[in-house]
């Protein structure tokens, strides 16, 4: 049967290649892949997840895979949401503790069999090290996303909960197959609207189409909720009418969805209200809200992106001056959720020093997947090197049982990932946006799988099984984010972002109204040198740091090159280890950065003909745009910083295209992503 | 090879039955159908339009198809853009004078055999009535789009020039197909900016792509552009320095787009700048900018749709008043863009005195595609009745060789459909949806189609073959309209809508600005009638209708009932022709549209099955949704009006399910579409 239905199947490709619509692939599949298997699977009962995996098994795996069966059993050492698939006899056996745990199994199945491994060899046994696995979705209730570059939001308020649009179902089956286990459905800069009654029905529907899937659904929830929706005078966590109201809310929130997972938080950040504004302390605003969802099992995310306009303190330094002290104070419900960098998703940070320093507190680690700082949708920038990068860094801390040192993984109870989907057909804006979903997903799972792995897994799911593409392409991959660091201000220069909507270079902007948010506060270049003096000497953020850690970034020579400018203030003279001046090095870095973006477009051209041409052709241009934009970050990069160094370009380098004068004056409207 | 090649896809699509994803379709390919065929078509010469043609019949025509023969012939009776289609031995043969003709015969065909025709007995010749038919898009630059219910504009202006996304081929193959030549890409409510250099490319990539299809681009023009583009101090239509910078700029966009069609303008309408803004007339500023476009073969589209709020006559009367003494004075390359009825789109309008009254004026008559103020895209209303109704109305005018009476099809140079089209899957927010797409465009090319043949030939395209189907489904299409009229208040009431963004009843609303943003205005209901009066004893709009017209409204007995309300005020105790009062005729029309709209739901209920199970889940849930509208719709509206003439509802009529505050208190939120 089997193959007949692929000898038809081949059959119609070719037709279709014939007579059909110019484009193959529009990239909707994702890395599921489209069906064409007839494998035989069994299964116990009639849990709707446990049929949802036997579909799954079906569609994907052919006939000749040996019987599938799927079925709980109990292995305590699985724990919730581990699988286990190995032979019995002719058989492939998924277990798991849970329906939830034999359906990511049986994707687990796939992905090896889609990947070029063996079905009938299959021993798969893996758990979970990260509990809490979220997508949180910036996403407005008008429809905007922000910072999103994929369209629209995928949730179309409007028509919820009357029309479940199967996108949904397609959305939760593509994060089950990932293990992504929770998603915060609205924006952090949250309305309160949200938590009205026609909203939650909304949100019910979304959780009715998830929760086969394994999906729980959270809500951005804004502080001062009580005042506008409630009608109260205070949203003052200790007044006992706030909590009740809260506490009325979240009951009202779980009779409509009994398994919500809970609310995220962003207070007293950027405008927003929070506990501080009536002098309670995070602690005590997160710890309120943990109370009320208690009962119902939920959690609270509490972010700790925290920045105040009349610190004078380094910015980098502030989340943890506010939050560090109140570790042992948090409720056992409440996840203190911390950015992965302590300013802002830049292409390179350092970690944040909470890693590790709140030993008695729950962390979530917050990755952005939508790339704000990375060129937005256009340009390619595979993400799984610096999601990889900040989970394996040690946080200089030794706890026990972990002799050889903790790692920011090792503190972690939750991970999210700002999401970059949107209703573009696509779903993240282009094919290779689309691996960063994965590969967040996939390191939520394992935070020890090498990014270079998972670029492998995802290129051979979603592009077949060429050996050259999987090939060119992962290596395009993993050459894409350091290539964006090169040419957006390597060393650690960060921040250096074009105003509000971040698009393109601004290392000039001197403007904005609150010092932090200009560019030239994070470079502090001048004359005679470069760089943020983070030591001693500077702001001392290197002290937030475990002392290990710190010891070896007081001194430019002993700090990891690549942040060098990130805790040090050097003269443009300075010697790198190479011998080379730093200025020199920097600007060949920039040179570097524009140079691997056109040999990624060279390596793709290679694989025109062998990737479909719709999505061989978008990438393309992308590649193209990015060039261009690769050159405009080096040109008026390097404009400015010889504007205030006077020094000459490195022997063999060209001159910028323009004068600094002509960038400056470049401005932009209708910035997708913009808040 | 046809016949294996289908055996093969019929496999296939077996297998997808039992394996493949839930939703069979999603609605993407619209009338136009899979790939399946494998015609043999030959076409002599590279044009690139008449190799589309030839693959459009290769792809929709099976092999036992006769062969097809395209070819370019000399056949004046044929104009521009006709086609003949015709047997000629053993071969079809497809002529027309132009390429494009030649890819619209290529469409009928397709067209007359996927309705059930015999391609062997195809016999098909058509001009098109109406030169230019167009669509108007209110997309904005940030990608809303104004009354937009399908999601974003289609155009992704942040990502042009570079991407010319295949869905752009799309749109303009689904023109091509019923005959649209033309669109406006930009909202009439425009910007200067998308006249700027970096707009003027994104559009002439955008014309790169539609052009083959022989579809033409044009923009909507801000008046006062020099001013704001230009730095001009002024915008005066008689300035030299004005028409010097609109010349320039016309040389400009011809030179990236060298077919380009032209502007549209709304001008000194709803706060649009002007030609009044200088003491000029609309004359004045119309031939201003056709003087601009002339030398490249340009026109001016001038919208018409014109009131003051300084002008206290009734609002129904003033664009007649402002255009109509100016007919004589416009250039000929100007066309004075009309709506089809004298205030907005209502659902039942009478038709613009303007028709018929400007003989040495070229007109276009707009017509609203997009359901503004037919419940958006979640109502079902098929408005090819509207279209046609509007159409074919007699003007009242006998003109030269049209001794018989001239129809306001018969004035029109162009025909503007304001569309429906956004990034939604489906185009249009419904499957339903499109067929007012297809409606327009098949009414554009021949007004004298009826609704219904067109409803029929739309439903074979786009359900296939299965009679049953189109039967119902057309019946559906056809009644459909009428229940909107019906719910939301018949015999000529109009604008009874809530606020600015037209979503729901708002019957009672007195206190917006202008005194002809209430529906009070409109309804003019009071304890013992309703109704407008505008006969003599009223605002005498009806003078502004040919004599022969006018003399039939002076008198309610002779006004068409389902015009009653909008040219009479009348005691809720007229009677009308069957006897019953007007309150009770009133009462149960909104009684009717809602059992009309639960008699379509039941309908299609029997289509299940029928249909495939995703286009059919959403109209299911779609007709749920307006079942409940209308509900909402019926009665609140009869809260209201008995709530000024305390009269009992008629006889076995229910009482509304809440009371009049109830429904005056809804208000939403996030309501898509609005401006």
């Amino acid at each position: 049967m089997f193959r007949t239905l692929r000898r038809m199947a081949v059959g119609l490709l070719l037709a279709m290649a014939v007579a059909g619509p110019a484009h193959a692939d529009d990239g909707y599949r994702l890395w599921l892949g489209s069906a064409g298997g007839n494998a035989s699977v069994t299964v116990e009962g009639n849990s709707p997840t446990l049929i949802l995996a036997a579909d799954e098994l079906r569609r994907a795996l052919p006939a000749n895979t040996p019987p599938i069966r799927l079925a709980r059993v109990k292995d305590a050492g699985l724990g919730n949401e581990g699988y286990a698939v190995r032979r019995s006899g002719s058989t492939l056996v998924i277990n798991g503790q849970t329906d939830v745990a034999v359906l990511y199994g049986a994707f687990a199945l796939i992905r090896h069999v889609r990947s070029g491994g063996d079905p009938a060899q299959a021993s798969l046994r893996s758990t979970p090290r990260v509990a809490l696995r979220l997508l949180n979705h910036w996403d407005n209730l008008d429809g905007s996303v922000e910072r999103g570059y994929a369209g629209q939001s995928l949730w179309d308020w409007w028509t919820l909960p009357d029309y479940r649009d199967p996108r949904y179902t397609d959305y939760a089956r593509a994060n089950a197959s990932i293990g992504v286990n929770g998603t915060v459905l609205n924006n952090v800069n949250a309305k309160a609207e949200s938590l009205s009654a026609p909203y939650i029905a909304k949100a019910a529907a979304l959780a009715d189409v998830f929760r086969p899937w394994g999906i729980r659904v959270y809500l951005s929830a804004r502080f001062s909720a009580p005042i506008e929706l409630g009608g109260l005078k205070t949203a003052d966590p200790r007044d006992p009418a706030v909590a009740a109201w809260w506490q009325a809310k979240a009951d009202e929130i779980y009779r409509a969805i009994p398994d919500f997972g809970g609310f995220l938080v962003k207070a007293n950040s950027e405008g927003q209200p929070g506990p501080r504004d009536y002098g309670a302390s995070h602690a005590d605003g997160a710890n309120m809200l943990a109370a009320a969802v208690k009962p119902h099992g939920g959690v609270i995310l509490w972010r700790a992106f925290v920045y105040a306009d009349s610190d004078p303190t380094d910015r980098a330094k502030q989340a943890y001056a506010e939050f560090q002290p109140l570790d042992g104070q948090f409720a056992s419900n409440v996840i203190v959720q911390v950015k992965n960098g302590p300013i802002d998703f830049q292409p390179r940070e350092p970690v944040h020093p909470l890693f590790g320093a709140m030993p008695r507190t729950r962390l979530a680690a917050e990755f952005q997947i939508t790339k704000e700082y990375l060129g937005f949708a256009t340009h390619l920038a595979y993400l799984g090197p610096l999601f990889a990068e900040a989970l394996d860094t040690p946080t200089g801390h030794v706890t026990q049982g972990n002799e050889a040192g903790q790692t920011v993984a090792d503190t972690l109870t939750a991970v999210s990932g700002v999401s970059n989907i949107g209703r573009d057909r696509d779903w993240t804006g282009s094919t290779f946006n689309q691996a960063n979903w994965y590969a967040f997903g996939r390191l939520a799972w394992d935070p020890t799988l090498p990014a270079q792995a998972i670029a492998r897994e995802w290129a051979a799911q979603t592009f077949g099984p060429d050996a050259r593409v999987i090939d060119t392409a992962s290596a395009m991959m993993m050459r894409s984010r350091e290539a964006v660091v090169d040419y957006t201000g390597a060393f650690g220069l960060a921040h250096l972002f074009s105003s509000d909507h971040h698009y393109g270079p601004g290392p000039w902007i001197d403007d904005l109204k609150r010092p932090e948010w200009n560019p030239v506060y994070y470079h502090r270049a001048d004359r005679n040198g470069i760089g943020f003096d983070r030591t001693r000497t500077g702001s001392n953020a290197i002290a937030q740091y475990a002392p290990a850690i710190a010891a070896r970034l007081a001194r430019p020579e002993t700090t990891p090159p690549e942040l060098l400018l990130w805790f040090h203030h050097l003269p443009w003279e300075w010697r790198m280890a190479d011998g080379r001046t730093l200025w020199e090095a920097l600007a060949r870095r920039y040179d570097r950065g524009v140079a691997e973006v056109m040999a990624m477009r060279r390596d793709w051209a290679t694989l025109k003909g062998r990737v479909d041409p719709e999505r061989w052709a978008k990438a393309d241009t992308y590649l193209a745009i990015q060039t261009r934009e690769a050159k405009w970050w080096r040109d008026s990069s390097l404009a400015y910083w010889t504007s205030l160094n006077g020094l000459p370009l490195p022997q063999g380098m060209a001159a910028p295209e323009h004068d600094l004068a002509w960038y400056k004056a470049q401005h932009f409207t209708h910035v997708p992503g913009a808040p």
